[in-house]
């Protein structure tokens, strides 16, 4: 049995060997396993049991903004893939084919969704003929395979599991709308459940989704300062409704073609959720998305152990009958420590020790895992105190989250500055940029740095760039502020 | 504009034609939609919430039994899948094949999952090391892909949604438990919530699970006399251990093979709710798991419209308060009559019509699916009489099913009884069997008609069958009643 210390050391230090220590996190808390499938990851109970959780709230937003699921097929028909040509080109690079059905060869090869556009316009311009049926507006939460040459677990597999939003409008203003609706519905789940702050903004040419007119991202950043891209929004605008002959009867008598967007999140978002979050100790996890809230450790010399437990399981009944997700801990084999070391791998927000003398004092002492800070509480209090403990920790948790964001939010009025500051510290470069993709390219080639967003608040993105509005590369005169960093 | 009776008109009547009136339904009431991806449907919003609802009634029985969610690859590599001979042999002929990815050929050919022992298996024999990690108990909700020559929406496609748990335990008893415990669940949850009645029992060695020891079945009968096999929980015993080599080390220091289960629902539910509760207006959908509970249709001549409107508003608040699903349909654009039809093809199970008049006596007019009967109701008593309501048509769609399934079972002492049941009425034939295959398979070949299962209370299918326990077909001696059904 390993000691406490062994526990710990048994994943790599964080400030030296971040890569690793990522995987070792994820293998430890028991998150996720590499299969036998190249490139594919196993969401084991406990990861899959955030993504739930994360599911449930995203889920909740999705169908208050007044989308409903539903279900497409997993394979798409070669042909109809490659109807929009830009989405072809973006995608068929990435794509698995089946070739053979039952023992015979197919006629026409089958692609596994890379995603759903094709498939689902091919229903809408089934579906929709008259401005009566407009908006539709389906989610999809379905799994998506891309064949990546390197993978990391959630961060980019050839699987993962998402949801993507298809939606058909009557006018441009209308699907933009949208578009700028779902990306403030990530925003706020991003923020409020899973306590990442983001900037919001529109891509650049370059960086927007395959087939669409334009794309939209939340972006966020990591502990070891590269940007993560939490989430995209698309307007397709009228795109796939030419190829696809989506058309609607107008009350004007006029037939025209609908609006699009689409937008999506993947099991991307836990990748983030690690590395926003975690320590040399594991895991953090936000307590609006923990599996388990609290953690019970009986602390029980052998002769009081029989004591210790029953106090123990009244606690978490009383605990659970609160609403609080609550687990005890009451294996034999283990010592305290040794719990103790585990459950703040696993990133419990609560730990709650309870032992002969609290019993004595009729108090428990509550051990934040975001803090550590003990905090002795009577019994009596117990139940208010939790939910105002948890409430603090995913504060706290966020307000962390954005002071780090905030300290490695920098400014650059030229590439050279945005060198030194990108090789060395990373994080996120705010700079005056003209709009020419020669410039956006130098800054990818010279320093692997991209162009995030381009944020929808310029204001506050203007406070955080150089005072003279000029090019960070060509010096030419700028009218947006973007950010730029390296990224997954 | 359609009139009333041409919306009814438009699906085939159930007692002729009962194929047409089957797809006629789920197409009338947007339950889904053919693809352009051959044996694959759309599974449209609205029948996404029906499954979405049953999703969530078993969830929750799922995790309340012990088990935890997790997700396992798409894929599974030819060799993983071959490893067992039983079970590759069940499902080679129905394996889609990926063969190339991005733009290379594969070294080795992908299967993409028609079930998922084998992938599960493998990483059971990683994660299973001693007795303290059994049991296991894993639930995976998922796509998979049986490449069918014939598909029915629902009933039999290529791709379809579905749940599979699968286990691992100490002892083969602990797994046979696991089993019946399971079947019990898919009972409670199939007869509960579905309303519809089931009879559990055990498969025959013919039709058992590919690579299971032995398969235990709940089977439903369906309005037109033909079973439907509703849930499966099969006892793997050692077969897949022993050639995925998964090990534990017991508590005697000695290294076993573990036993274990998996069992599986699907979208085939949604067919099953169609064909016993529908029809010839369309579907009936039991309260339990209806998206819509009840629907508001405002009736007012074009005056009135106004404020019957918003004492409509002001029921649908008040009701959705009272945690009922309402939805009000404010449709300028149909008649109430137009929508009464609408709503009945729906299933929705109660109706709620509001006029001027009824808003002049402080009441409104209730009328249930199930039964036509129309409830004048005083507006005070509203919230206390929909919820009783939906209760008793709750409990009435399951005594009606019961008592179809009760009038359509029957008795045969010899296979000439058996046939002159079965090609004219059809229905549950309850009969002796001495156990043999090739008894069973010439009712198979005389009349298509298949061991549903052997009811697990052979007492009360024996007081179903003939007195004398002589086989059905040799009249040899038998110790078992077997139910014998043409089946989807």
């Amino acid at each position: 049995m390993s000691s406490e210390n062994d526990f710990v050391k048994e994943i790599a230090n964080k400030d030296e060997d971040w890569s690793q220590w990522y995987v070792d996190v994820i293998r430890k808390a028991e998150l996720a396993d590499y299969s036998p499938v190249r490139g594919c990851m196993v969401v084991r109970p406990y990861g899959f049991a955030i993504w739930e959780a994360m599911k449930e709230g995203l889920d909740r937003r999705i169908k208050e903004t007044g989308h409903q699921n539903a279900y497409f097929p997993l394979f798409i028909p070669e042909s109809l893939l490659q109807k929009e040509a830009d989405h072809v080109e973006g995608f068929a690079p990435e794509v698995a084919w089946i070739t053979k059905g039952g023992n015979e060869p197919l006629a026409e090869p089958l692609a596994v969704r890379p995603t759903s556009e094709a498939i689902i316009c091919s229903m809408y311009s089934k579906w929709i003929q008259s401005y009566r049926d407009l908006p539709v507006l389906i989610n999809q939460w379905a799994n998506v395979v891309r064949w990546e040459k390197v993978t990391r677990p959630f961060l980019r597999t050839t699987e993962f599991l998402w949801q993507e939003g298809h939606t058909a409008h009557r006018t441009g203003d209308e699907a933009q709308e949208e578009v700028l609706r779902m990306l403030a519905v990530y925003q706020d789940f991003v923020e409020n459940d899973m306590a990442i702050p983001v900037i919001p903004g529109r891509k650049t040419e370059r960086e927007k989704f395959a087939g669409a007119h334009s794309t939209y991202s939340i972006e966020a950043l990591m502990q070891d300062g590269k940007a993560l891209q939490a989430g995209t929004s698309h307007n397709l605008a009228q795109h796939f409704a030419k190829v696809f002959d989506i058309t609607y009867l107008d009350e004007d008598s006029q037939l025209k073609y609908v609006h699009q967007t689409s937008w999506g999140v993947s099991t991307r978002l836990v990748g983030a959720l690690i590395m926003v979050h975690g320590d040399n100790r594991g895991l953090k996890i936000p307590p609006k998305l923990a599996p388990v809230q609290l953690v019970i450790v009986p602390i029980a010399p052998k002769k009081a152990r029989e004591m210790v437990l029953a106090k123990a399981e009244e606690l978490k009944t009383a605990l659970r009958g609160a609403g609080i997700r609550v687990h005890l801990d009451a294996r034999e084999e283990y010592s305290p420590g040794y719990k103790f070391n585990d459950w703040e791998m696993r990133g419990v927000p609560l730990r709650l020790e309870v032992g002969p003398r609290d019993i004595e004092n009729n108090q428990v002492v509550l051990v934040r895992r975001d803090t550590g800070e003990k905090i002795a509480t009577a019994l009596p209090d117990l139940e208010a105190a939790i939910p105002q403990l948890l409430s603090a920790i995913q504060d706290n948790m966020l307000a962390i989250a954005r002071d780090f964001m905030e300290e490695n939010s920098f400014q650059a009025a030229n590439l050279a500055e945005m060198e030194a500051i990108i090789s060395t510290k990373r994080g996120f470069v705010y700079a005056w940029w003209c709009g020419s993709e020669e410039c956006e390219l130098e800054a990818k080639e010279r320093m692997s740095a991209t162009i995030r967003n381009i944020p929808l608040d310029q204001e506050a993105a203007g406070s955080k760039a150089p005072r003279e509005a000029k090019c960070v590369r060509c010096g030419k005169e700028a009218r947006e502020v973007a950010i730029f960093a390296r990224a997954y």
